[in-house]
């Protein structure tokens, strides 16, 4: 098997920079696109193990990428808490009776995997038999989830979020702490089933200022990541717009932490020192410029991440369903090639 | 007149730190929805100088705030610019046939401010008859209009402009210059007839990667504020999530940086040094917290403005539209009381 990814986690040595990308399996792939529309939606294709494998390896094939990431949607793990999770084509995923209440709180419950997700389970492990690539679970940060079960929806501002946080602190860290416990127990049989690392993704943890990043998201994610050490993979933690984080953020406990593209790579590992590996960090719409661009850029990536412990190339946030795949094989073969050693 | 912002903004020394609020005439207070419904809707408010003066005076009457900022839209300009604006109540505002081609900026002009916008000079000669304190200008710096112009509406990705930036480069500098034009001519307009000061708002450019502010949004800024200073008045730079851009921001030849929430204000002042004052940064949604936590947060901010050459009270974005009007009255108290020398 292909391990550099994992070396690269680990901070080892490794013969070129590994790079995979975020949202690798998407709608940019003509492949991806007759899966899923084969499956009946994108729901139905989360939930069917045999085409959820199939669109997990499928930029493994096509774009040569040194690992693979479980197709899965970061809202499962809450629809199995109980909520109710509908996706419609304008609006994107909508979380009927939004979380605000302690009794809402008290009504979800901390699912089993094996139990209430086992089509994640069984994606696994036929992954893990077809794959020779790592594959990478992954699972929502706790503050994240949090969002979405108490927007409800898409938010410009997290408006109820902040406002639970800040009238009812106690409501708060009660849903916290139930998803916290959620999202260990997600991964840890994620991890079970065959996952060889695993990624938190906070997106919207960025919205936080650094000190409700420290009050509100911080302790529940260290100790998530904490529980989840014991397990003994790499754990990679992706905070959408973390430049003005990175000081608390580099204290999270993970081996690798991703970085998006508004912060400088040299700055963000300048910031997060030598005790973690970085993931990054290329703006995902700059597959938009001409070739011989997007080769400066990568090179300029690859020379910065040479400053940290390790580097593991990747966009600084999800790919764009519009990108041209020609761009994307053709970055993946540049990152291998410029970063040859 | 009080003029303390004023002293603020050249860092001179002050007998407390002055405050005010963007957004601070919106729709959190009462007594600005009453007059927008006498007015028939936004964008006619905007343009019945009568009326967008008593919004303008308002928050400086309830709050006690130490500067007034020009009631207008920042889409004003873009309108005389040539472009059909329309504001729909759900979906914010929208600007017809989106500029994407060379013809398209061929056909836009660099509108006279007298003669195609004159509500805006007449009511700022209206508010300097009236105001004890200073009034702020304002307008949308180039990126932030140009992102406006090319999506048409609102953007999570601001896939078009990037698109534009990336593949059209030639395209997309003469649309900046175009704005540029516009915008200096349009600040210019505003000082002549009595605005005391002026702020550039980049709300959007947070959303490119520091090497792309560098060639795509900065040279059009430092342009126009290179001009503007010739006018002799204090010129406000905001970024919106301007952290990972800081370095480049202090160099924009603007005597106030506004600084958003997402970073630490003791971070952002080390990074801007003691050039320009700073301004800002409580997170807009915090004055849903409880009064004694606001005042605590207050004196946080204002114990790291003292590290700045000025520091002018600010929230990090626009304040919310439902925001509690009592909250923020205690807010601007708070400042004044914490920071009185």
């Amino acid at each position: 098997m292909n391990d550099i990814f994992l070396r690269a986690c680990r901070g080892e040595e490794v013969p070129y920079t590994p790079v995979w990308i975020m949202r690798q399996a998407g709608r940019y792939l003509p492949e991806y696109q007759r899966v899923r529309e084969e499956a009946g939606g994108f729901l139905k294709l989360c939930k069917t193990p045999e085409l959820a494998a199939e669109v997990t390896t499928q930029p493994v094939d096509v774009l040569g990428v040194d690992a693979a990431i479980l197709f899965s949607d970061i809202l499962i793990p809450v629809e199995a808490m109980g909520m109710h999770l509908e996706f419609s084509e304008d609006k994107g995923p909508v979380l009927h009776d939004p979380i605000r209440t302690k009794s809402a709180v008290d009504r979800l419950v901390v699912p089993d995997t094996e139990d209430s997700m086992p089509f994640v389970v069984d994606t696994i492990k036929i992954l893990r038999k077809r794959l020779a690539v790592p594959l990478i679970g992954f699972s929502g940060a706790p503050f994240t989830l949090a969002t979405y079960m108490i927007e409800g929806k898409g938010s410009k501002d997290f408006v109820n979020t902040k406002r639970l946080m800040f009238q009812n602190p106690g409501i708060f860290s009660l849903l916290m702490e139930k998803i916290t416990m959620t999202v260990v127990s997600y991964l840890s049989a994620q991890i079970r089933a065959g996952a060889q690392a695993v990624q938190l993704f906070d997106t919207w943890a960025g919205v936080l200022s650094p000190l409700d990043y420290r009050n509100f998201a911080q302790p529940y994610l260290r100790s998530a990541v904490a529980e989840l050490r014991k397990e003994g993979v790499p754990i990679i933690y992706f905070v959408n717009d973390c430049g003005g984080l990175l000081g608390d953020i580099k204290k999270c406990g993970a081996d690798v932490i991703g970085v998006d593209w508004r912060t400088d790579l040299r700055d963000a590992i300048k910031k997060i020192g030598k005790k973690c590996a970085v993931q990054g960090n290329l703006d995902p719409l700059a597959l938009f410029l001409p070739k011989d661009e997007i080769e400066d850029r990568v090179k300029e990536i690859l020379w910065k991440g040479e400053f940290a412990r390790g580097h593991i190339f990747n966009l600084g946030h999800g790919i764009h369903k519009e990108t041209p795949v020609d761009k994307v094989v053709s970055l993946v073969e540049a990152v291998h090639r410029f970063s040859e050693r």
